[in-house]
C-alpha cells in the first residue's frame, strides 16, 4: 500500500481543478506516493441546496483526510497576505491526528513583508487597523508554520520572487522531500 | 471541573490582547464556562530568536487546545475576505480531536459577497484571478462552516451589517448558546 498524501490547496477553485489534481497525483506517483486530491470523492451533489452541497463536500474532505497518512498544503497567499483558510483548517486537522504536515508556497518572503505596516515606537509592526503584524521570520501564521516544522520539515519556497500561483515547481521539490522523509 | 473553552481569534494581535482575553473569560464565567485565552500559557520568550519564539507559542497553543473541551472561534474577516488562518487551523485541530467547534463573526453576509467577482457564462462567480468564488450560502469556507454545523450549531452572526471587529456582543450570544449546548 503506497503512502497516501492529501493534496490541500485552493486549486480546487480553478476551472481546470481536475487537470491540476491529475498533475499533482502524477508528481506524487513519480516519487512512489499516492496523491489524494479533494475532488477525488466525486460526490453527486445534484439537487442539493448550496448549503447542503458545501456541507457534503466538507464531510467528504474530512473522510479523505482520515484515509491519508500525511498532508501537503499549498500555502501560497490567497485573496490577501495569508494562505487559504480552508487549507489552514486542513493542516490543523491533520496535525491534531498526529499525521505529518508538509507545506509549500509559490511566494517567497515572510508573512510580515506582505502586510502593509508601519513600525511603532515600541519597534513592533502595526497594520492599518493598529493590529500587531506577527514577525516571526515565517512564511505564514505560526500555527501552520509550526505544524510543518514539528514534522521535521520546512515550508518549501521558491528561491526568490514568486512563481505562478499554481506552478508545480516548488510543489515537486516539496513532494521529493516528503518521499525522502516518509519512505524507508 | 468547569467545561474549558479555547478562545481562538485574532484578538491576540491587539495591543490590549490581555484585556480582551479577560473580558472574554468573564463572559464565559457568566455562563458557567472556563474561557482559555491563547496567551494564558504566559510563556517566557526572552532571549529567543523570532522563529523559536513563534514555534514555542505554537506548541503552547496546541497543548492548550488539547486541555480544552471545545473551541469558540472569532471568524470575523481578517486582512481579506476570509477569517484569520491561524484561527482556521485551530478549528480544524479541535474538529479532528472530535471536540465541538463553535464560531461567530462580527460581519454579517456570505463569504461570496465579500469577494469582488463577476458572474461568468456558466453562472458561477469568478474573482479577478479567474478563480471560482465558492457560493455555498456560508459566512466562510465550507470546512470551517461545516465543522460548526457538524457540532449542531450555526456560526453566530450580527443581525445585519457589521459590529466593531472586537465587539463582544455576538461573542456573548455565541457563548450563551455554547453553554446551553454543553451543560447538562
Amino acid at each position: 500500500m503506497p503512502i497516501r498524501i492529501y493534496l490541500a490547496g485552493p486549486e480546487v477553485f480553478l476551472d481546470n481543478a481536475l487537470e491540476i489534481g491529475a498533475r499533482k497525483r502524477d508528481v506524487c506517483a513519480r516519487f512512489g506516493l499516492k496523491g489524494v486530491f479533494p475532488l477525488d470523492a466525486e460526490l453527486d451533489l445534484s439537487g442539493l441546496a448550496p448549503l447542503d452541497a458545501g456541507l457534503a463536500i466538507g464531510r467528504a474532505n474530512e473522510a479523505l483526510m482520515r484515509s491519508c497518512d500525511a498532508i501537503v498544503a499549498n500555502m501560497t497567499p490567497f485573496r490577501g497576505p495569508g494562505m487559504d483558510g480552508g487549507t489552514a483548517f486542513e493542516m490543523g486537522f491533520m496535525r491534531a491526528l498526529g499525521k505529518p504536515v508538509f507545506g509549500y508556497s509559490n511566494a517567497s518572503g515572510d508573512y510580515a513583508a506582505r502586510v502593509p505596516s508601519t513600525p511603532a515606537a515600541d519597534g513592533r509592526l502595526r497594520d492599518a487597523d493598529g493590529l500587531i503584524v506577527e514577525n516571526f521570520a515565517m512564511p505564514d501564521n505560526l500555527m501552520m508554520t509550526g505544524a510543518v516544522m514539528a514534522s521535521d520539515a520546512t515550508v518549501a519556497l521558491p528561491p526568490s520572487g514568486a512563481t505562478g500561483i499554481y506552478d508545480l515547481t516548488v510543489f515537486t521539490r516539496c513532494v521529493e522531500g516528503v518521499a525522502r522523509h516518509l519512505t524507508p
